[in-house]
C-alpha cells in the first residue's frame, strides 16, 4: 500500500425527505446564497422545498450555472455574494452546480484576478465560504469532496481545482430527486461513476486489499442496477443505490493508497472542451481504446478486473482481458452511451486538434505512470475513432 | 437502503514513517498531555519518536492506561489535565489507550461526577479537548471513530459513550509500529475487526448494494490475511492491509443506511466485566451460537455470507448456512482463538451471573430487531458453553 492522506469531513444527510434538515445545517444568522442550474430546479420542486426550509433564513438565488459552469457565469455569481454580504452558499443540483459553487466559494474572498485560481488548480487560496449542498444528479461525486473543473468560455480552457477548504459542509442527498432526471442523465451518471473508480482502480497492483475490493464491489453493483435504472427511474432502492455509490466513486476513499490514472478524465476534458460531448461521454468514447493502447501497463489490474468484476475465467491472458474490454463497452452501449468516437463525426484532423490542445494545457505526462505522452494519447485517440 | 448520516473528520495519516508529521498537526501553541499505556509503548521506541517529534512543543505525560481502561485511572488524567492546563491530548496506543483519552477530553471541562457522562452514553457533554492519535494496535476503530468504552472498576460497569465532539483530528497510522505486538495481540485484532464487520452486515436484507459489497471485501480480506499475518508480524503488506481494515471495519461507513446488531458486543461486555477475558475473545466464544441461535432472523444474509464470503454453493440453505458458520470458527480457531465458552471454565452458574448483569444494565432487547430478549441471551450463553 501506498502511504496517504485520507481527510473528508463533508457531512451526509441521506434518504428520503431530507431536503428539510438544511434548516439545522445553516447557521440561523447566515446570509445565504442558493445556486442552481436551470429551469429543472423549479419545475421539479425542489427548488420550492428548499425556500420553505430556508423560512426562517435570509437568502437570496441565483440560477442559470450550466453544464461545464464557466467562469464567466460564475464571477457573476460572486459580484452576487460581494454586493449581499454573503456568507454561505447552497449549491441546488448537480456536479455542475456544485463545482460552480466551490469556486465562487474560493473566489468570494480572493484578490486578483479569480482565474489565478485555477491557474493554480486551487493552491493559491487561503479561505473560501462554507458550502451546503441538496443534490439533485448522482454523477460527478462533488458532493463529497474537494475537486472543482471549471471552464473558461472565451478560451475554451478547461482546468480544475482541489483544495480542502471547499469541502461541502453538508450534503443532502435525497434519491428521490433523482426520480426526474431523463434516461441519457442517469445513464451519464452510471457511466461517470463507472469511469472514477476505473481511474483509481485498473492501475497496477499496490497490495491495497480493500481499496481493490471496494471498487470492485461499487463496480459489480454498477453493473447490477445500470440497465435497470436507466428504464425505471422512480425504483427507490436503485435510485439509492445509484446516488450513494456515485457519491463513494470519488470521495478520496478508494483512491487511497493506490496508484491513480486520470489519463481518460484529461483526454476527456479537451473532447467536452472542443466538441461540447458530455462529459461522461467523452470518457466512454475512449475508455475501451484507453484499455487496449495501454494493456501492457495494466495487465495484472486488467486480468484482476476480468476476473472479479467480470467473472472471466475461461481463456488466455490476452483473451480475458479482450473479453473483459468487450464486456465494458457492450455494458455502456447498454446503457445508450457509444463505446467510441465514430459516433460524433471526429476524423484524423479533429485528433490532431486535441492533441494540441493537450500539449497547450501540459497534458504530456499523463496516467499512473506519467508515461502517457501525447503520442501514447494519440494512438488511444485514433483506435478510439 | 435506510435513512442515515454519515459525518467523519478525522483526518487519516497512513504509512511508515508517519509519525513525525503529528508536529504538523498539532498547533504550535499547545500543551499538550501525551496518554499511553503500558511499558511497550517506552520499550519499542514509539515514546521515543513521539518525543523526539514534539521537540518545539510543550508537552506532559501520563502512562498506565490499562486494557479495558478504567474510570478511576482516567480521573487521575483528567486532573493532571486539569492542574497543567492541557489543552490537546495525544493518545499513543491501541483501542484502549484511544478510548481512555476520548473519556479523557469529555471529562477535562465537565462540571459534576464524570461518570454521568457514560450514564447518559455521551449525550450530556457540550465541548471535548481536542485529540491526536499514534496507533499501535490495529483492532477496534476508535482512531477513526466517535465510540468510546470505559469501565468503572469498584463496580465493573462497563459503559460506552458516543459523541460527535470525540473524533479524533487525526490519526497516525504506521502499520510498522504493529510488528512488536504478540500473536496473540494481532489475532485479536483480527478478530475483533472480523466481528464489528459481522455485527453491521449480518442482519437483513436492506437493498444497500455498496455497503454489503464493502463488508464482504473486508472479511474476505481478514480472510485472506489472518492465517498468515499472526505468523508474518513484520510483513507490511499484511500489517498494512491488517490497519486500514480494522479502521475502515468500525468508521460508520459499512453501517450507514443498513441495520446493526451488536447483541454479540453487549454480552461480550458483561463476559469482560465479569472474568477479564480479552475483548475480543469474548466475542468469538459466543459469536457461533449467536449465529445458530438467531438463524432464522438471519437467514437471508447468512446464505449471503456463505455465497460471497466463503463461497459455498453446495447444499440446502440449512446446510449452506451451518457450513459458513462452521468456517468461520474455523477461522478464529486457526487464530488460537476459542470459539466457544468452553475454555473458559464458565458454567450454568456463570451464565445466571451474565444475565443478572445484563438485566442490571437494560441489555433486555438486543439486536437488530430489538428481539434479543434476556431469555435468548440465555440461549446464546448455553448454546456457547
Amino acid at each position: 500500500m501506498l502511504n496517504f492522506e485520507f481527510y473528508n469531513p463533508t457531512k451526509i444527510i441521506f434518504g428520503k425527505g431530507t431536503v428539510p434538515q438544511i434548516a439545522n445545517n445553516i447557521p440561523k444568522t447566515a446570509k445565504i446564497l442558493v445556486l442552481y442550474g436551470g429551469s429543472s430546479a423549479e419545475k421539479t420542486g425542489t427548488l420550492k422545498e428548499v425556500r420553505t426550509a430556508l423560512t426562517d433564513h435570509q437568502f437570496e438565488e441565483f440560477g442559470g450555472i450550466e453544464a461545464n459552469p464557466t467562469f464567466e457565469t460564475l464571477m457573476r455569481a460572486v459580484d452576487v455574494v460581494r454586493s449581499n454580504n454573503i456568507d454561505y452558499l447552497l449549491a441546488v443540483g448537480g456536479g455542475s452546480v456544485v463545482d460552480g459553487t466551490k469556486f465562487v466559494a474560493a473566489a468570494a474572498d480572493f484578490e486578483g484576478d479569480a482565474w489565478d485560481i485555477l491557474k493554480t488548480h486551487g493552491q493559491n487560496i487561503t479561505s473560501a465560504l462554507p458550502i451546503g449542498v441538496v443534490l439533485t444528479v448522482p454523477a460527478t461525486g462533488s458532493e463529497m469532496n474537494s475537486f472543482s473543473v471549471i471552464t473558461k468560455a472565451s478560451t475554451s480552457e478547461k482546468l480544475g481545482l482541489s483544495s480542502p477548504l471547499v469541502f461541502p459542509k453538508f450534503s443532502v442527498l435525497d434519491p428521490t430527486k433523482a426520480y426526474t432526471l431523463s434516461e441519457k442523465q442517469i445513464a451519464n451518471g452510471v457511466a461517470d461513476s463507472f469511469v472514477h473508480i476505473l481511474e483509481q482502480y485498473l492501475t497496477y497492483p499496490s497490495e491495497a486489499l480493500a481499496q481493490d475490493r471496494f471498487s470492485e464491489g461499487l463496480l459489480v453493483s454498477l453493473i447490477d442496477i445500470g440497465p435497470r435504472i436507466v428504464k425505471d427511474r422512480e425504483n427507490y432502492d436503485l435510485q439509492s443505490n445509484l446516488m450513494w455509490i456515485a457519491t463513494l466513486a470519488l470521495n478520496g476513499l478508494i483512491g487511497a493508497g493506490v496508484p491513480q490514472d486520470w489519463s481518460t478524465h484529461m483526454i476527456g476534458h479537451e473532447l467536452t472542451a472542443r466538441y461540447h460531448i458530455d462529459h461522461a461521454r467523452t470518457l466512454v468514447s475512449i475508455l475501451p481504446a484507453v484499455l487496449r493502447v495501454r494493456k501492457e501497463s495494466k495487465r495484472l489490474k486488467l486480468l484482476q478486473f476480468a476476473e472479479r468484476v467480470w467473472g472471466i475465467h475461461e481463456g488466455t491472458d490476452d483473451e480475458r482481458i479482450e473479453a473483459a474490454i468487450e464486456k465494458t463497452a457492450a455494458f455502456f452501449e447498454a446503457l445508450g452511451i457509444p463505446a467510441s468516437l465514430r459516433s460524433y463525426e471526429i476524423d484524423e484532423a479533429g485528433v490532431d486538434a486535441i492533441i494540441t490542445q493537450l500539449e497547450q494545457h501540459n497534458m504530456v505526462a499523463l496516467g499512473e505512470k506519467q508515461d502517457v505522452t501525447l503520442d501514447v494519447s494519440r494512438k488511444i485517440l485514433v483506435e478510439s475513432l
